[in-house]
């Protein structure tokens, strides 16, 4: 890490891109100031932006490119040819040593893919994993993969139960954070072939974690456990689906709350509650989803938000830094591997 | 079916029975009258709960058994040695024809392999699946299957799309019911195997299908397509995630509306509306998971259910039942497959 934290930014990635980006620097350094930023996008667009912001202008510096990659490009094109692309350059920032971490809101298959390419997996990481915290019942519980892996076999899941379990104990603070695998029950016999298997290989093992056990979608909310560890298929759709019932929830608790003089009244009393209670399932709060595997740190933010939401994903990229996520993260694999390097090497 | 409609209940099966059972049984007899019932389970436990209600004791008839099946046994073991179980004898009394349909809150795993073995399968569908509906924001969706399959090929997939269609049409009455396949992206690019083959399948086939193509997982709450075909490992999740994060928000929202006393005096002038919202999130109301591809009805209820919720999967049998939906799955594979029984002789 250079002395002063430096991130690089692809200014043009997202549905609100270049506005929100800029209003998401200039909210996270509200939050955590000292950080430095490199923004890689359109300068034209970019200059009187920064402008408006006397911090985001004095904390940062315009890296001009006009290539954007866009959200319908398929991955192994944007790789091809999106080499000029804000995105490309902001990850190529993190691997020349310029940045130590990068955050895009752009599109998140070739975002994966760059950074595959660019900046490698860390020692003994056959694949990267996507993880977020969701809100639970005790506090919060952080999840992977979330769509990087379709398929995944046992060994894919062990290695990410080992990144989540690092996740936890460096940047969560938990002291020995519980991992369990989502299954379709808690009974041994269930589930399908992979979590099984690993499942035997987490009880058996002599990986520094607290194995759970299986866990099941409804243990998500419930926060029974600090990490859950599932295929990218499966967790990408218990994702969304949690993201498409709190919506659901809350418009229909808008509808009600409108439907009558007396709860409209009532609304308006219990509004600062309600601010808070909104506050509490703000989708803005959690975003910021992190690549974990890679030689380096990335998030991706939600294409559709806004720069409160963007400004998150500045903050996780910033906490996985100052906690030295990867060092962590090579420093288990090594140890459980034998010098991580060979085992790269090997494979 | 019989002239008046009879179904069997396993009156011994979930949390709370027999007592929620007959209670559920009394709650579905106010909505339609006119249904008989057969009670199986423990007379001496059985006969003062139905005295209590003077329409459960014209309606039904109580036959006795002491032998349960209990939610820790496993499903073969259930199988072999349950023959004279409520369950299991509520089951017989659909295959007999005593009754038209059966409904248990009882152990699932157990319940499943028993209505296997018992009703045996549709002709031409290779396995059963379970389907539920789910509240959105246009209306309903049905998904299918929710746990009754870990693994599923794209036939499997292809099948459930066939069943929750004529599910769609006949059940709810919905014209061109649009079906869709559950994936991680709406590119035809995404996606596992399975779910990519089976896409394949119902774009290309002459099935009578209104095929949408790929949803994800918040598509299940925006209600974006009537009827949503996944296998059970992945629906299963995604089932018990949305319920967890419904219950997640309705904790968050109570704890908000205690916080203060302006909230509190908020939320007693907005009760009939609150009210309202929490019956149109309420889990009781979608309670009836339905077991399709068996040659007979067989519903589900949740196990830790009350009257209320055990009296919508009742009801949920009796409208399986009165649309005939297994002679509408059977016409429709007879017309795809030619001959449904020499289908089914031939696998």
């Amino acid at each position: 890490m250079s002395e002063r934290m430096t991130l690089s930014i692809d200014a043009m990635g997202g549905d609100n891109a270049p506005h929100m980006v800029v209003e998401g620097v200039h909210l996270a350094l509200k939050k955590k100031p000292g950080v430095r930023f490199l923004l890689f996008g359109d300068e034209e667009q970019l200059k009187p932006l920064v402008a408006r912001f006397p911090d985001v202008e004095s904390a940062s510096e315009i890296r001009h490119t006009s290539d954007v990659v866009t959200n319908e490009e398929k991955a192994a094109k944007a790789l091809r040819s999106g080499r000029n692309s804000s995105m490309r350059l902001a990850i190529n920032a993190v691997h020349n040593g310029e940045a130590d971490g990068v955050v895009s809101a752009g599109n998140t298959g070739a975002l994966m893919a760059m950074a595959k390419f660019v900046l490698k997996m860390l020692p003994g990481i056959a694949r990267p994993a996507i993880a977020t915290c969701f809100p639970t019942m005790r506090s919060q519980t952080v999840m992977l993969d979330l769509g990087a892996n379709v398929e995944c076999d046992a060994e894919n899941l062990v290695q990410f139960a080992v990144m989540g379990e690092v996740f936890g104990r460096s940047v969560l603070g938990i002291k020995n954070p519980s991992v369990g695998l989502l299954n379709v029950g808690a009974e041994d016999l269930k589930g399908n072939s992979s979590v099984k298997e690993a499942a035997g290989i987490l009880q058996d093992s002599d990986l520094p974690i607290s194995f759970y056990g299986f866990v099941e979608g409804d243990d998500i909310a419930k926060g029974t456990v600090d990490v859950i560890v599932t295929d990218g298929f499966t967790g990408n759709i218990a994702l969304k689906t949690a993201e498409g019932t709190a919506k659901l929830f809350g418009s229909f608790l808008k509808e009600s709350l409108t439907s009558s003089v007396f709860a409209t009244i009532g609304a308006i009393l219990a509004k600062p509650a309600l601010n808070k209670f909104k506050m509490r399932m703000d989708p803005r709060k959690y975003n910021g989803a992190m690549f974990l595997g890679l030689n380096g740190v990335c998030v991706k933010s939600h294409g559709g938000t806004d720069g409160f939401g963007f400004s998150n994903a500045v903050l996780v990229a910033e906490e996985l830094i100052a906690n030295a996520i990867n060092q962590s993260i090579r420093e288990d694999f090594t140890r459980v591997h034998g010098d991580g390097d060979d085992v790269a090497a090997a494979e």
